[in-house]
């Protein structure tokens, strides 16, 4: 018997020209074809007079097992997906199954999977350049995925302004999911951020509308949509919507001249090996906001705000850090027993900043939480959070040691009373034991 | 003078074969080719004989200025990128010179983009189905984006448990960036979480290496490399690298046969429509946790959770809720002068909780803060913050008000002493005139 081969081919947006050579090739060699009726029809003439298994619109579990049992019958079989197979299309299911059943490479049957033009870059290409920076694509369909991982998706996108990609974004009897898409962005994005839904992209009935967020509930979205919303630099102008990549922050008016302070075919002033000299240049020009403002004026977490006063020996703005020793952030607990009357400040990260006073006595560990009161107030710190500590003295006299957690945001702070001299030496002395020692340059 | 044309060509991964039929065409019509050395040799034969224009990597703003003045000169031009010129290509960079100069559609020169297969798909087709369900495409090259904005990017991605696709990841002066990223990802996701780098995909020297996001510091990562970081349910097998789409939550073990509950081409019970109704299941059942336990089992914002006791008319699992109306959030501190001793609770989202006993009469919005006292401790809450607020009744008597932000994250809880009488009589008079007024069956 021959040898099986199973190709999952990617069609690409359906034009023919938009298919590439490849996957052209592979419907030639192919003798069987597999896939959803819409998408053998974008094949058209390539696949005419091929032995021919059509499939309804939720039967991929059974699309993939027909390719599949044709495949062990040493037949080449070519299993469609319209735009990429690896991209919301039957790769991932043809494989689950293949491994399920014990398929091996070099066993049985061959397995490829050919590349197609998937609908993000099908539809951004007929907008303009939507996609000019990073991106993320979100299927809204919730036929498989929980509503509540795709809306932790959405908002955790917009939290980072990604450019979006929403595959499936509306169907007959799913409207609401793109609603509740578009309520979870205004959260956190412009009402007028530029959208695009392309319906058809590449096929007959091709239909592009540039939108905004705000409108996006009265667009017409379907079944064959992919909808593309931009990041808080998209723009539409003439037409078109564009991303930039950020040219203009390294040349100046897209001349090819070089802005002071930034080199041709380097990192920015900004990037990771200089931006916290550029934290210190602005904690010494601005003189006055807390760490958490400095954090969230350059959108970090504050333990890189920490890190890049460490990082010089003079400190910086009036502040001098040391980060405590990996794992022995708790002992600066039993070291606050000496530090008289400590002001503990947490603060929520959504508005709320609570302080209370207590003794450094006070300090206890009670199995995984510090628990604190003063007077009917209280306080319980998640000790199992805590990332790293750091030592922070500024001002006149003012002394702090900083909790923050794994992702380096605050969870925690410990402040001395400034005009007790006593515990100020206490702390100088938890210091000297606890802070990664440093270099000397 | 004949009219211009600009075509953005993307060429996809490398191979021949792997170009679209456009694509090809486009070279073919062009008079001049423009692009970055490298590229030009990927399209070998096909530009031969042509006017061709190659310039240096960085050279990017050189390359497009040159592309836009041959094609004013009425020539048609190819401007061509490796991969997608939509996706970190050369296309929103020639938009932006295009709409500088005042270009629009129709006028002096046409513009098209032609989609190619970007590296994401390229090398995802290599490694198996990795983009199985939602994906990133997170650029680590900072010569034009700070690197606090990759970094966000990173962080916001990981928490949305999003595939990652790592373009640009280093290079031979950039060598740390693929190193923070890493350190990034390992806040959240598991050390054993696979990795897939592919290297000259579908070009000679082509090299494919799957490891762990653990061990990514020691995986040869080159200029020509496209890093592949799976989500929480990625798993290698058979040395193939898939992401499920997630059949098997609707069918048992991916024989086609849908699992209790579920129906085939509907929405899955925990979908938009149905996961409230799961929410009060899960209440009903596990009677006891608090919301915000409930909220981090779900992973939703704790408002998901009220509106889905809101929504029942019989509550759920000893609780009842109703929305207060929008806008009249504040009129509740008002109200609140009514409710004797109040508890006011703050969750910090990352591990630290805080309760201030106060009296109703002292919750005062000065200016745009509550600021409140509890004998020393302090506590400060931006109703700025405020999105929507809930009145909420459980247990033995338990009346609260809960305020959220905008993305529906608890801000603060107002709860009254439950064994006092009056302020539950005016709670419940707030409750009647701030509430939305709930439908009649």
């Amino acid at each position: 018997m021959p040898r099986g081969k199973l190709i999952l081919v990617g069609l690409g947006p359906g034009a023919p020209d938009q298919m590439t050579g490849r996957a052209r090739q592979a419907l030639a060699e192919a003798q069987v074809v597999v896939g959803y009726a819409k998408y053998l029809d974008l094949a058209g003439g390539l696949i005419a007079g091929k032995e021919v298994i059509r499939k309804g619109m939720t039967q991929e579990v059974d699309r993939c097992r027909a390719a599949c049992q044709e495949a062990r019958q040493g037949k080449t079989v070519a299993l469609v997906s319209s735009g990429d197979s690896g991209v919301y299309g039957m790769a991932a299911l043809a494989y689950e199954l293949l491994l399920a059943s014990g398929w091996r490479p070099g066993a049985e049957i061959d397995v490829e999977v050919v590349p197609g033009i998937t609908a993000l870059s099908a539809c951004a290409s007929l907008v303009g350049a939507p996609l000019g920076h990073d991106f993320c694509a979100i299927s809204l369909s919730d036929l498989l995925t929980p509503w509540p991982v795709i809306a932790r998706r959405l908002e955790a996108a917009a939290r980072g302004d990604f450019v979006f990609a929403l595959y499936n974004p509306s169907s007959g009897r799913r409207r609401g999911q793109l609603l509740a898409a578009r309520a979870i962005l205004l959260c956190q994005r412009r009402p007028d951020t530029p959208v695009a839904i392309v319906s058809d992209a590449y096929r007959e009935g091709q239909a592009v509308a540039l939108s905004t967020l705000d409108h996006l509930a009265a667009c017409a979205v379907g079944m064959l949509s992919t909808v593309l919303i931009g990041n808080s630099n998209s723009f539409v102008a003439a037409g078109r919507m564009i991303t930039p990549r950020g040219y203009d922050r390294k040349y100046a008016g897209l001349t090819g001249a070089v802005k002071a302070g930034e080199r041709p075919g380097r990192s920015l002033d900004m990037g990771l090996a200089g931006f916290k000299a550029c934290v210190r240049r602005h904690l010494d020009q601005a003189q006055g906001p807390g760490l958490e403002a400095v954090a969230r004026h350059f959108d970090v977490p504050v333990a890189e705000i920490l890190a890049a006063i460490a990082e010089a020996h003079g400190g910086a703005g009036g502040y001098a850090a040391e980060a405590v020793i990996p794992g022995r952030e708790a002992e600066i607990l039993q070291a606050a027993r000496g530090w008289g009357r400590v002001r503990v400040g947490v603060e929520s990260g959504n508005g709320a900043r609570c302080e209370l006073p207590i003794d450094g006595q006070d300090l206890d560990l009670r199995g995984d939480h510090l628990c604190l009161a003063c007077g009917e107030a209280r306080l319980a710190i998640d000790w199992r959070r805590v990332g790293h500590a750091w030592f922070l003295r500024h001002g006149r006299g003012q002394r702090e040691a900083w909790f923050v957690d794994r992702a380096g945001d605050a969870l925690c702070t410990l402040s001395l009373d400034p005009t007790d001299t006593d515990p100020i030496a206490h702390f100088e002395r938890a210091w000297t034991h606890l802070a990664i020692a440093r270099r000397e340059p």
